[in-house]
């Protein structure tokens, strides 16, 4: 320890001269957090060029699909890429939403954790109030451009335009211009929306994983929106409504005491305005009523009218302790709105050349006091690929989670799942192999993402085993599917065995008894029949079985396919399951292809 | 569109009463980062009890360790986790570093996104200024207790005592209480060094991703440390030092101009305190000469002597064209500091029962603009277990990375290298199978992390790319070892072949040409010990090959060992290739046994 200090510098050593700790706090100082997010950029969902331009899209259209949503409107979006460059594109997103009003423009573009979301338990695309200031951040580290946003409030204000530069060093806009533009009232029919436009280094690439693929999960999950699609190329892909009706409305809720930390609920103490602990806990948390709020400050040696000022440590702590003891009903669950078995399989259908669609919605549950709720899609067979990894598409608030697959709770769910019982293959630690896609939705007031990407979901264990249920539900049918598929295929050789010698055996008792061959033939025939009616099922009516011993005769939640539906581009699919607003695009992300092997698209061309 | 607003209000429809934009701005508001954090603190690594303690543990090591390193003394570091009851801890670290000036107490402890390594260039295992006020932040949500921090920053200056709580809604500390302690200095036996204790929540279990294998792969990294590790359970686990040597000091680096985006280009010339383009190019960037600062200028149609006031968005566009087109030197990497193949080997013969064992160290190479190196280890055979997938630890600047596997880039670069041409079975999009230990080290001076907890390096192409070229590098090492061990099974059972028939057919050819036995049978067992000479290549000294024709002969990253040196706990392994300072601590988490499946240690006991 006595190596002096001048001597150790050229090489290793025991000790070396070093920093002293005045020199090292002359180093330390406050990183902005937009500083932090551009250096780590790759954290919001800007990796590379072609994963930038779909977080912008994305993070744009979500916004905009929330604010119509609030608002009471039906959305109505159009997303625009314009290539300026090879490496280079302006991004365009409008909606017909309620617009932004002025002040709050330069805040909720120009910084970064700054929105209406977060202080707040509601089921909505957004929470973190970064998404948007982030994709202009991105675009303005790239190419030096500002911000472009155009919003109308009213129908009688005019369009405000206002050019904005995020100042990364203080997380605050620098406004460039801004100025009433009554002539971008044409850009508005509705006399309200918004439009942001980022110019920024991109790539756009079909196939997976591309702005494409989102746009057309968006439409699966969120079928009340119109989205219209300019790309590069200037080709229009329209997403019609599948529906006019806007979703019930998410409600907000208080927080559960089930899911407060010890120290969160001190803080909440020390913060409350209200004056007695009894109105504290009935006010702030959800599922509290009087009765038991007196149950907890009783058992905390206080009562309800107990002053607030007078809890100090040690009855916040008997508080706490006398919450977790409590007995108190789970959260309310109509703060979440599933997007509903019906318009799951409809999705499927729309987007998946399969034989066999099943769908469930689990009911709701909780993890760390905050509600949520799993559904489960599953198409199997047809044109999907035999001998690949099944595909698995996720959403999350209805919004598609296009990356980091391997890092969500739904992945390892469904690794986790087993699907040999149900008839499919699977090696260790791998996804199970067979013609499925599997689409997972989880809705909740407070989606935990592993990132501020959103991409995949936090692999709490109350999720995962929502998940692992709900896919043993499709699972379970699935598997009664294919084992009767198999037998309906052995009794389909059986009868066929039996129909080759009904002829000849007929002829010959004619020729011994006497009787009839014909009548000895059609008694054999159903006889026969009988003993091999499964293999009939697949003839009942639109595919779907309706007998009473099927065990997936009478379910909604089941839809079979025969052969022709499938390749007929669904004409001939049940009236029922088709959303009205089918749009019949091919949709080249789902069916197991490569992201590099994108087959052709057939999009309407508008104008 | 004209559905009445107040009849919408019971079910869903096309338009229902929802909020204005004024009503929307309202809600609208700043949202403080450690807010941010505290909700999502996840992110942070704090999921979950058992891994929140594992966090906590491991940012206040990397503080330490980063921290004497800076200040050129060897760590001396002490870990102590005090149970409190059934879920509740007190964490306490304590290291010989420099000490905390007084002043930058709160805000090192007190405040997100604070720090000394964030705004440049060295290779460090912090640089987020996040981690050890978010463990304290953690500690305060979990169980409302105050951080305390001791330190001493010379040995005529008193300890000084601070307890601080964070104010999540500001991210700021509030100080409690701060006192001169000068009774504490017996803590700190180098007369300076800094101790954190933090109360929180944690649950403690040995296996996987624990708090023991945090250490136990710190101590392989870092041979450097002495680390002394005091288990709940009042054990007392020793990490003794295996060199005396501190690594080279990292060096700072400017950063590279071809890693600079646009817009962040124009925001260093906006914000440049040099007044010409010339100055400002060589002066804060690396690897720009005066020579190429004027090819950068003239390319983009100005002179190194332009004013930077100059320079508007065009300018800037030119010289950011330019310097793409330029030739310039790629990064120094003596900024870069390897654990070294040697020091790998001998980590792995440490802590893995295995045969074979070889290391590489690869070449530094440069993703946007950062310097990196990639380095690999490989251990085979010997007591790992054969019929599991394999095993990959990971490490980011000397940093064990325990979560999120799935989501590295070096466990992509595992499944991407080709297994089965090295004689390993691999199934499709999943580890191969095998008894195999891969160590996967990345040294930079910023390490691409997919989350702020810091578990898994982003995916960038350059960085997958040299861990696969390293990951070839051992695995064609690994392919011929087991080609030749094939080789030599084979060779060892001809030559048993020749052995059983050699006596008899000397005797019988003596009798027939009445040349002695001995002369023949010796002759004979001569050439077919040439025939099949490979089998004696395990023979050889401590089990190295030293024949010239070995390919993996004369190779010093390769250590073959004898069945014997496996089991008998390494006692007679190679002299040179054991650390001296091998603690002889059973290493439970590296033996591919499940989380649950801990083998007993046998740690020393001290006092």
């Amino acid at each position: 320890m006595d190596a002096s200090p001048n001597t150790a510098m050229s090489k290793p050593s025991t000790r070396r001269r070093g920093a002293t700790a005045e020199e090292m706090s002359l180093q330390q100082r406050e990183i902005s957090v937009s500083e932090f997010f551009a250096k780590n950029r790759h954290l919001l969902g800007f990796d590379n060029a072609r994963k930038s331009l779909l977080t912008a899209v994305k993070e744009a259209v979500d916004n905009a699909l929330d604010a119509c949503e609030e608002a009471g409107v039906l959305p109505d979006i159009r997303v625009e890429l314009l290539q300026r460059s090879e490496s280079r594109f302006k991004v365009t997103v409008r909606d017909n939403g309620p617009g932004i009003v002025r002040h709050q423009i330069e805040n909720i573009f120009g910084r970064l954790l700054y929105g209406s979301k977060f202080h707040r338990l509601k089921m909505s695309r957004g929470q973190q109030g970064i998404g948007i200031s982030a994709a202009g951040m991105y675009g303005l580290m790239t190419t030096g451009q500002p911000v472009l946003i155009i919003s109308k409030t009213h129908r009688k204000k005019p369009a405000v335009e206002v050019l904005l530069k995020m100042d990364t060093s203080k997380n605050r806009a620098d406004v460039v211009s801004e100025t009433e533009h009554p002539e971008d009232d044409g850009l508005f029919a509705d006399g309200h929306g918004t439009q942001v436009a980022i110019e920024m280094e991109g790539k756009y690439q079909q196939g997976r994983q591309s702005v494409d693929e989102y746009l057309d999960q968006t439409a699966i999950a969120n079928p009340h929106a119109h989205i219209t699609f300019i790309t590069p190329s200037n080709e229009t892909i329209e997403y019609k409504r599948g529906t006019n009706e806007l979703p019930p409305e998410a409600k907000e809720i208080l927080p559960h005491p089930k899911g407060i930390e010890l120290g969160t609920l001190i803080q909440m103490i020390e913060r409350t305005e209200r004056s007695q602990v009894g109105g504290f806990l009935q006010e702030e948390f959800s599922r509290i009523s009087p009765s038991v709020s007196k149950e907890i400050c009783l058992k905390a040696g206080i009562t309800p009218r107990t002053w607030v000022k007078n809890v100090g440590h040690a009855e916040a702590e008997g508080i706490y302790r006398a919450i977790q003891e409590a007995k108190i009903m789970a959260p309310a669950t109509d703060c979440l709105v599933p997007i509903g078995t019906k318009a799951l399989l409809s999705g499927l259908l729309k987007e998946v050349k399969a034989e066999f669609f099943t769908a469930c919605t689990r009911p709701a549950d909780v993890y760390r006091g905050n509600p949520f709720l799993i559904e489960v899609g599953l198409a199997f067979g047809g044109e999907l690929p035999k001998d690949e990894l099944i595909r698995v598409i996720r959403f999350a608030n209805r919004v598609p989670l296009l990356y980091q697959q391997s890092a969500c709770a739904s992945f390892k769910a469904v690794l986790e799942t087993a699907w040999r019982n149900y008839g499919i293959s699977q090696s260790r630690a791998s996804l199970p192999e067979g013609p499925i896609v599997v689409m997972i939705h989880m809705a909740s007031v407070w989606v935990p993402f592993t990132s501020e990407s959103k991409e995949a979901i936090a692999d709490y264990d109350e999720i995962r085993k929502e998940m692992k249920l709900a896919l043993q539900e499709v699972g379970r049918k699935l598997g009664i599917y294919l084992r009767r598929r198999q037998r309906m295929k052995h009794e389909g050789e059986r009868r066929s065995i039996f129909e080759r010698y009904l002829g000849e055996i007929s002829q010959a008792t004619e020729a011994i008894t006497g009787t009839s061959a014909k009548r000895i033939y059609d008694s054999l025939l159903k006889v026969a029949k009988r003993k091999t009616e499964e293999a009939d099922a697949v003839l009942d009516d639109e595919g779907k079985r309706v007998k009473d011993a099927d065990p997936l005769g009478k379910d909604a939640s089941v839809i079979i396919l025969p052969a022709r539906a499938i390749r007929a581009n669904r004409a001939d699919a049940p009236e029922e399951t088709v959303s009205p607003g089918d749009s019949k695009r091919a949709a080249p992300g789902l069916f197991g292809d490569h992201e590099a092997a994108v087959k052709p698209k057939t999009p309407r061309r508008k104008g």
